[in-house]
């Protein structure tokens, strides 16, 4: 098993690339996920990582073991104060891998989807990510002013829910929700409309903008229909992952037997 | 108006103990508030803050000079890198507020409420109370494990909330729930019941807990009901802020006329 020590080392510095830029996770379709608990999730959902990085301290851990078994000859191990550099969390746990990010799609969806619109926290973005995953959607489609939906901290918030979902990042909405076969519902506070009025049951593409201006005016006109969601309390109280929760689970909802 | 320009002056290291110090704001019953839009929610909601402080650069703002209207003489100028070190954010705005804690009212709830046992994460605890105050929700009780819900923090992510709320930290949920008028309802992954299949339109105590272990066996022994939150996905993908998003607009969903 190679053990990097040095700071100057090649590969050392590519990895690193891959945690802090952004650019250099899309120039290469390849990200970094952080912990066992995604490692896991990971491998549960199939996906196999390139190569398992390995902090020096955790390699003697059974979970890290277990983890490895499967990885063959791609698993690298670093010293402690490296791997610590590569890590997004305080609390590094010792292990990363290295996986490729998936190809997109290349039809437009047809079933229920996610449409962001330059959601920009990744936290937001991770928590987005997740409550598609819970309520069983599996199409997301991003504009270009989102985060990036493969960085290291929207996957940790995402929890595991990246590798169940079909991802498209900047997107042109515009196309691809034409001749989409539902309707295509925008939260809005002004709307007339209650959440809880509108039939779900259909196919449904959910449009959800940016945390303080809400959704760009074009992608907010290729709405069928606008709703507000009933707050008994103030308005505007709801964050943008809090809002589509509330919406998933409503179409959850709509949907059960009896 | 008073400028403080050295780290050693009393009343800065008096202020920086309260940013600082969980003991010291409980010990004092008071607290910062961060940023000009916390600092417009309090006035909004009639809590005048005690003392409001400056940052020499922000002395100049229009916005700021109109939230100072009203303070009098309770205005404090600080050289901005004191400022800065009082202030939880990474980017902060030059106006913060030292505020008394207000005190928790004497007598147990009697209408909907919402109690929060051991939640650690200060994101987490205020979305929660965000979620309380925008679904009209007026008690939220804390117990000791809880991570303090008047910190700066919290306050941040409650963007408000606590304004509008009755928070009764370390409390003895057994007690304050003896002879509480409806149902005391726990979520949880095995139960059979659907949340959709529980009546809420009367009196609820909604009982979440702490982010890994849930409920605690005391806090979960009180609940008369126990519901699970229908997940077409994954089982397990929801936080604790979302489980109760989901759980507190089914409320108001079903209080809906008509």
């Amino acid at each position: 098993m190679k053990l990097i020590q040095s700071r100057d080392n090649a590969q050392f510095k590519h990895l690193r690339k891959l945690a802090t830029s952004s650019r250099a996770r899309r120039d290469e379709a390849a990200t970094l996920i952080d912990g066992m608990h995604l490692f896991r999730s990971a491998l549960d959902a199939g996906v196999r990582p390139r190569l398992a990085i390995v902090a020096q301290r955790a390699l003697h851990l059974p979970e890290v073991s277990a983890l490895l078994d499967g990885q063959g000859d791609a698993v690298l191990l670093l010293a402690d104060t490296l791997f610590d550099e590569l890590s997004p969390t305080n609390t590094p746990t010792g292990l990363l891998g290295l996986m490729d990010i998936p190809a997109p799609p290349d039809h437009p969806p047809v079933a229920d989807c996610l449409v962001l619109d330059a959601v920009q926290d990744s936290g937001n973005l991770g928590t987005l990510l997740r409550a598609a995953w819970a309520t069983g959607i599996s199409d997301v489609l991003l504009t270009t002013g989102c985060a990036q939906a493969w960085s290291p901290r929207v996957l940790r918030a995402g929890q595991g829910a990246h590798f169940s979902l079909r991802i498209r990042e900047h997107c042109d909405v515009a196309s691809e929700l034409r001749g989409y076969p539902g309707r295509i519902v925008a939260t809005r506070l002004d709307a007339t409309r209650s959440l809880f009025a509108l039939d779900l049951r259909g196919p449904i593409a959910w449009l959800f903008g940016n945390e303080g201006a809400g959704l760009s005016p074009e992608v907010g006109a290729l709405a069928t229909d606008a709703i507000r969601i009933p707050m008994p309390g103030a308005a505007e109280s709801l964050n943008v992952a809090m809002a589509a929760t509330v919406c998933l689970f409503e179409q959850v909802r709509q949907r059960q037997p009896g």
